[in-house]
């Protein structure tokens, strides 16, 4: 058995997960972002303590516990260089957590707990070489190479995100630079086209499903808009598929995966999305006749946090 | 000792390479493209065993021999899936050399091997995880992870000269794409904006150093004429630095290698270069405060074909 504990910027997860990546019963708690460290980390053992004790298993039977967190974490030095919407820099999470429990405590970023759970017991199980997507805010990234999570040497890498699909002109970024690729097709991005779309045309389906108030726009509405066939809406969808495209097409000329599983909110359009993605990215693949990545829709939703953080102590 | 055979499109360099990767003999002959498949491949085999023959040692010193390759090869099928600029589709490389040699035998692709000798015998010796990029024609990249040569799953991957980094309004590429990388930071592109630039300013030094002979423009005349500090040259190299720049960015949120190494043409130009790169850099890179991919020139120039073609056979 396995802890598995997902820190998010409203809520934590924490499950119990055996060999193969199954929650065998997990729990959660508002994170109370802004909290002294240690009182967050209080709430973190006792939600693990909570979690086993409400479980069949008891805490002899865990074998390490495993930390997703958003930002930069050192897995080495056991701490959390950066998580901005934390506030935390150079938190001790290995050494905090160790005055609760006598065991194993690994720490990896979200986005790579995220693709090594697909790549355990989700979308990419079976091959040695994947990237999960997960198109929310931003556009979160998790590698798997030769079965193990990849961050580079320094732990920043994985940030797909952040690359720089517009170097002329480019959307600015939260990250200071211009022209990533999440300011073009995170689901944020799908939204804010959204809304100038429906405001230049208050005819449109997108406009007229939020009875004009733009911002109860969401991707939602847009992508549903596209499949009533809305002329304004399957513009823009067009359009955020080709720069999902492009972006899949890089990670394809680099990476070369096996799969790329593709999560978030948006994914939850489903085959309508799925099936122009494919299609977009088969017209501008770099090899046409050769095999190259498949594309699919990642499985594990919100669990993967969970298991792929617990997956991090049988690595 | 290992055998390493670098084929590019005018030569083919042979070189019996040692454990360390040092060259103890090498040779050459012309490629002469459009001749049958298996004319070129028994040149290949005569100038082994030449290059062996005028060298201290025997055939039964070498323990494998080792091929890079442009294009697409195949090494677990030992073919060549499309070679371009050999006018090669599926060729039996592996096969055809067994006829001539009983011994293991390598197939990577040029990018890769150039890559693979500079993680083992050049600049980037001693970290596991490593980029080389050649800035010539194209963007020529060789990506080693954990000290072995990474092409993904169906050694499709590591053409970071296809990056896209212009998703809108992309300069058009060879690859049937737009916006690609090698489109803006090759020497070919710099040599492009070199001759419109000149074109456009006839007082610059670009235009007189050539004498208003527009095709003699190199990239040595572009960066020459800018360390001159001439206004317009100075202009279109801080642009060509940017575009280097932001590909780089992307790379290392993306891979985070220890160390990127640049090799080709351009990459004559120095410190003038790598110091005005490496300035560019540090302003856009994603995580301010927190070590990130040193950025230095590669050392081994053309040799790095046979070496890392070689240094297969140790793998």
């Amino acid at each position: 058995m396995y802890i598995g504990v997902d820190i998010g910027g409203t809520n934590i997860a924490v499950g119990l997960v055996d060999e193969e990546g199954k929650i065998i019963h997990k729990g959660g708690v508002p994170t109370g972002v802004g909290r002294p460290f240690e009182e967050i980390m209080k709430d973190i053992a006792d939600l693990i303590k909570r979690v086993i004790e409400e479980s069949d298993y008891k805490e002899e039977d865990v074998k390490a516990i495993g930390i997703g967190s958003p930002g930069l974490p050192d897995d080495e030095k056991g701490t959390i260089v950066f998580a901005n919407n934390l506030h935390w820099h150079n938190v001790p999470v290995r050494a905090e957590l160790e005055k609760y429990f006598d065991l194993p405590i690994r720490i990896e970023n979200d986005g790579n707990t995220a693709g090594l759970a697909e790549a355990v017991a989700g979308a990419c199980k079976g091959v040695e070489n994947s990237i999960t997507l997960t198109l929310g805010t931003g556009i979160g990234a998790g590698i798997v190479i030769n079965g193990k999570p990849y961050s580079g040497t320094h732990s920043i890498g994985a940030e797909l995100g952040h690359m720089i699909v517009q170097v002329d002109n480019g959307i600015p970024c939260t990250c200071g630079n211009s022209g990533c690729w999440e300011r073009y097709a995170s689901a944020t991005a799908l939204i804010r086209e959204g809304k100038k779309a429906a405001q230049d045309n208050p005819d449109s389906l997108i406009y007229k499903s939020v009875d004009g108030d733009l911002d109860k726009i969401t991707a939602k509405t847009v992508i549903d808009a596209a499949k009533e066939g809305d002329a304004t809406a399957l513009e823009l969808f067009d359009k955020y598929v080709y720069y999902l495209a492009m972006g899949i097409i890089t990670i394809i000329n680099s990476f070369d995966p096996a799969i790329i599983a593709i999560g978030g909110g948006v994914a939850k359009a489903g085959d309508f999305l799925m099936d122009a993605l494919k299609k977009k990215v088969a017209e501008h693949i770099f090899y046409k006749d050769v095999p190259y990545a498949q594309i699919t829709r990642a499985v594990l939703g919100n669990d993967a946090g969970i298991i792929g953080a617990a997956m991090l102590g049988r690595l």
